[in-house]
């Protein structure tokens, strides 16, 4: 059977490090076929995991006695802190140790020490980072939601590759339509970059361009990957969670104003909580750095057990499916063109 | 009594003429201290102003027999069509006939027509395309909405500095809080054209900027004023579009999947309505073009009578307020920096 070795830097997040190793059991008594190796101190892993040894011969401690903070200046945290659980987690897929890893840690850190300590797939401009989101029809995945700025066109063009190799690989999208964050539908439309970039997108033959995604489009819209600048995808990601929460918080404010519909709202509260959980971005797992040469899996710093669980599963679907060969396959295609 | 003139694109929208007309009619008769210069084919408008006598003589109909389209190139169109009713309107504006103009029609055309037929307010480098935007807390203006893109950090400042003045004059917000749209609250995030016009807008003295805007907060924030370059405002703008109609879309789904919560919508479809209208962005009237030597009001494309009688009512506030000469006088503040 084929084993699946996933890193997990089991300090990172809000709810580290216990709601980390709750979630790693959990994976591992629902996956046979994957082996964890969690980054962090030793002792207090152990004993988090006296009661998992059923699984325990599938956990790998690596020691890790430093802990990157939330708020750290990523770049120099990830190479300071040579013992943090962070990179330690990342150094076991460098070294093949793992093939992937999992942090609910500090983004700019994960990004950075995806770049340093992990590295690109070689011919990769910029690895991106990719959440799938929740659409009215059904989801779509974001590149770059903010992992590059001041994006040049070549990137953009890449990020399209990633994001459709990944849709088809892990969400089972056939033949993912890949669309250009723009202000307009027509060719001519846009900024220099998207101008730019709709021209080399018309020209590659390595995914399906769709053209154009107009922001008014992109919720209800036929995309299955949506391409933006890191700095436009972090507002369309950003905004979306904003938005949500505003709009949800009106809505409730309207229905408490009268008794009737406060009734109302009483016997419609399920059909609102399957709907706020539909809205859930995090609902499918954390979101993959696409670019580095690994799996890379950014989970929510809010992370829980059962998050934790679903990102450690997507790793394990990332690796079973390859994403990452699959990228260096496409890329020489995309460069002969 | 002092008495504001308008101009009025009788043949801009998708219920033009009728709908315009009747709009105007209702503001004349709810504005004594208006009138309107209605722009449009002679016979026809006179037509539509039958039943309007007693507000007849406060109309002017500037003879225009062409229309400029939807869908055509904005800048030949105001440069090729002279009689157009939507250029006739503007010239009216720039030869002082009129302090005002509205317009439902091609919004590219009033932006480009805004520039080459009444011209920029001096020292303003771009006008802008300004709406308000209901919020959780309260109404944003955004600007840029999508007038310019690529813009230049000295832009920026500028809109800063329009959309204080307008939400101050025309909202009556006492010291509005100017925000930049940014993907990070701290001075060093974002990207070269944010974090240089952070330091600008920083040094300047002229308005009050409170710092960045990170998108999660614009909806629920205490932004009066939300800055962006044009491309990342009309990103913003449509999104919000896309995605109310897309959450309210996947709401009624959850709803009526079951026979009590179909219920409860029932009891609730009043407060559902009260919430859908305060979701409108399009309560506050048009969006108005600002830093052109004038009130420039762009209508939306599905206008009808209310909507354009509310954008009678926001020119003429305009003019009341005198915007375009709050800006000139900050201006020189600003520049004096």
């Amino acid at each position: 059977m084929k084993e699946y070795v996933i890193a997990l830097d089991a300090m990172g997040g809000d709810q580290a490090p216990d709601a980390i190793v709750a979630g790693a059991v959990a994976a591992l008594r629902r996956f046979p076929d994957i082996r964890i190796l969690l980054a962090g101190p030793q002792s207090r892993l152990e004993a988090l995991l006296r009661d998992a040894r059923d699984v325990r011969e599938r956990v790998e401690i690596l020691p890790a006695d430093e802990v990157i903070e939330m708020e750290e200046p990523p770049m120099l945290a990830v190479r300071k802190k040579v013992n943090s659980s962070m990179v330690q987690a990342m150094m076991a897929v460098r070294e093949k140790r793992a093939g992937a890893v999992v942090s609910a840690g500090n983004t700019g850190a994960i990004l950075a020490g995806g770049m340093l300590r992990i590295g690109r797939i070689q011919g990769i401009e910029r690895p991106a980072l990719a959440p799938v989101i929740p659409g009215a029809k059904k989801p779509f995945l974001l590149i770059d939601a903010g992992a590059n700025v001041d994006c040049q066109p070549k990137y953009l063009v890449q990020f399209g590759l990633m994001g459709s190799v990944y849709m088809k690989t892990v969400m089972g999208v056939e033949d993912p339509a890949v669309g250009l964050v723009n202000i307009g539908a027509e060719a001519e439309k846009g900024n220099k970059l998207t101008k730019e970039t709709y021209q080399l997108m018309q020209a590659q033959t390595s995914y399906r361009f769709a053209g154009n995604a107009e922001a008014r489009d992109i919720p209800t819209g036929d995309f299955d990957v949506v391409v933006a600048d890191g700095f436009d995808g972090n507002i369309i990601l950003k905004y979306t969670e904003g938005i949500v929460g505003a709009m949800m918080g009106m809505l409730k404010a309207n229905l408490m104003a009268s008794r009737v519909s406060k009734i109302g709202a009483a016997l419609s509260r399920p059909a609102f909580r399957k709907f706020k959980r539909s809205m859930d971005y995090n609902a499918y797992g954390g979101a993959p750095l696409l670019g580095v040469d690994g799996a890379v899996i950014k989970a929510h710093g809010a992370s829980g057990e059962t998050a934790i669980m679903n990102a450690v599963r997507q790793a394990r679907e990332m690796l079973a499916g390859d994403v990452a060969g699959k990228i260096k396959a496409r890329l020489a295609g995309l460069t002969e063109d």
